[in-house]
C-alpha cells in the first residue's frame, strides 16, 4: 500500500499538470499511469525523471523494444512489483510477444543464478576479457 | 581473489574434460572461461549449467545479442564483476558497438533508479495494467 | 501475508512480555507494532534486536530523525514494505515534512542509479580517495 | 578493472569538455573525477547525470550532508565501492566526522538485518502506520 | 498480482502435462504448485527448471532439509515472496521445527548485517583466508 | 581498498582490546580477522556485534556448521567478498567439505534463479502454504 496518496490532474499544480500534459501528449494516450501521480508530490523530481525516461528510452542506438526488455529485466531482478506491470505492458505495446517475454524471463533467471555461481567462487576474470 | 583453485584441462577428469570439449567445440574456440574452471569442482553443476545456458542462450523468439545484452543489465544491477566483463565481451562479439553498450548501461541506470522511486512510494499497480 | 501468527501480549511468556513492557515504555506508547509480535517467535532474537535497535538509533554523533531518513533510504534500496511504512513513519513522527521526504526518495533514487553506472563501467576509485 | 578507457579532457569532444568544465567550476576544482570519464563514452548519460546530480543534491528541504550520507548508505547497501569511496569523500568533505561514520554504518547495517527480518516473517503492514 | 493466467493440467499440452505429471509422481502429491502453472508458459524453461531443480535438492553431501533451508535464507535476503512460502513449507515438511526457522532468520538478518559492515568499511581480506 | 585503517591490538583503546581479547579467548586462537579491526573505529558497534555474533552462530536448535553455510549463502548472494572468505573459512574448519561447499554454491544458485523466475511471472502463493 502506498505511503501517500496520488496527486490527480484536478488538484495538480500548474507545473504538475504541465508533466502530466506532456506525458499524454507523448503517449497519445488520455491518462496517466500511477508512478507519476506519486512523483509529484516531489515536483522538480517528477520533471526531471520524466524528462530522463523521455531521453533514455527514445530510439537511438538500440531500439524502444529491446530498452523496455532490459527495463523489465532489471525490475524483475530488484523485484519491483509495480515496473514489472508498467514495463512488461510497455514491452507488449511494442510488440514483444509471450514468447519473447518467456525467454526474458528465462535469461533473467539464469543470469541471476550465474553470476551466484561467479560471485561464489569469486572467479577471476581472464585476461582476454581485460580492455587492453 | 577465488576461493579455490581452478582445474585445468590437463588436471581434469574425464567427465570435466567432455563439458570443456563441448564448450570449445560449441563456440569453435580453443580455450575455456575461468567460469567453468572453478564450476568444475562440482562437476554435476557443471554440466547443469553449461547446458542449461547453451539452451537459454541459443536463437529463439528473442535473437542471441538481445540476449546478451540482457545478461549484462543483470550482472550490472547485482554488480558481478565477472558476468559483467564476460557477457559485455560476449554482447560485443555479437555486434554490440560502443554506442549500444553506453544505452544499454543508460537503461539499466534509469530501471534502478525508478524501481527504487516506485518502491520508495509503494505505487499501486494501475488496473490498466493488470491480467484481465 | 505472513509466515506464522503474531505473538499477543496476553499470550506471551514473561520473557517476551518483559520486551514488549520495555518497547511501551521507552516509547511512551501503548501499544508494540507488528514486527516484534513476530520476532516474539525467536526471544533471543526478539530481545537482541531491541536491545540493538535502541543502541543504535539513540542520540549521538547524528541526530535520530537523520537516522531514521537513512533506514528509510536503506528500507526503499532492499524494498521491505514494512520497514518503509514503519521507517517513514517513525521519521514523520521525528519532524520529516513531506519536502524532505521528497528530496530522500529522489537521493536514494540517485544514488541507486549512479551505482549502476559506476559498478557497470567499472569505474576505478580515483587516488584522491584513497585513504593514506 | 573497468570495461573500457577513461576520456581524458585533452581527448575529450567539445560537448564532453563542456560538461567537465562545469563540473571543475560548479566545485571549485581543477580536475574530474573517474566517474565522469567514463560516462563521457555516452555524451547524453553523461550531461544528463551530471545535471541530475546537480539538481538532487543541491540544498533543498535536506541539507547536503544529510544528501551525502543517505547516498553512502545506498552505495553501501549496493556495494558500490567506487561510490562508497567517492561519497564518504564527499561527506567527509561536507563535515562527516569519524564517529558521524561510525554511526552511518551501524545504522545501514542494522536496517539491512530487519529489513530481512521484517521480509523473513511477511510482517503486515499495521493498520496504525497505514495512509488514511 | 501476476503478469499472466496459470496454465491448468486441462488446458496443458502433452509437453507440459509431462512435467507435471513427473512433480506429483515425484513428490507423491495430487497437486502441482503456482510456480510450475506460470512457468508453463514457456516450455523448455518449464522443463529445465523441473529437471534442474529435481538435481540440486536431491540428497547429496548436504542432506535435503539443510538445502531447503538455504533455498529460504537466499529467498528470505530477496524478498521472494511466493518462495519464502513455498520454501518454509518445504523445510517444515523435512523436520524444520520452529526453533529452527527462529535460528534461521536470525542468521540470515545478521549475516545480511555484517555483509553491509565489512562492505561499508571495505575491509581487506586477511592473508590467512587467502587459497594458498 | 578499505576506506580506514584497521586498529591494531596495540593501537587499540582498553574497551577494544577488551573485545579483542574476549574473540582470541572464544576462538582458542591468537589473533583477530580484519573484520573486527575496522568496526574498532565505532566501539559500541564493534561490542555490540560481536556480542550478537556469539549469541546467534551458538549451537542451538540448528547447529553451528548449518549457521556457517546459511551465512555463506546469505553472502555469496549479497557479494560481499570479504565474508565469503571469511565464513568459507569458518565452515571448512567446522567440517565443510570441497563437495558440500560445490553443493551449497549450487543451491544458491538455483535460489536466485527461480527467485526471478517467481517474482518476474509475480506468483501469487498457493493457499496450501497460507497459515491458517
Amino acid at each position: 500500500m502506498p505511503i501517500a496518496k496520488p496527486i490527480e490532474y484536478a488538484d495538480a499544480s500548474a507545473e504538475v499538470r504541465a508533466v502530466y500534459d506532456d506525458i499524454m501528449k507523448t503517449r497519445g494516450s488520455d491518462w496517466v499511469n500511477n508512478f507519476w501521480k506519486y512523483l509529484a508530490h516531489d515536483p522538480k523530481t517528477l520533471r526531471r525523471t520524466w524528462e530522463s525516461v523521455k531521453e533514455v528510452m527514445a530510439p537511438g542506438a538500440l531500439d524502444p523494444l529491446v530498452k523496455e526488455m532490459i527495463y523489465v529485466a532489471v525490475s524483475v531482478t530488484n523485484n519491483c512489483e509495480y515496473c514489472i506491470h508498467s514495463h512488461t505492458a510497455g514491452a507488449r505495446a511494442k510488440g514483444m510477444t509471450d514468447a519473447m517475454l518467456g525467454e526474458l524471463l528465462a535469461v533473467v533467471g539464469m543470469a541471476n543464478e550465474t553470476n551466484r555461481l561467479a560471485n561464489g567462487w569469486q572467479v577471476p576474470v581472464d585476461d582476454a576479457f581485460k580492455v587492453k
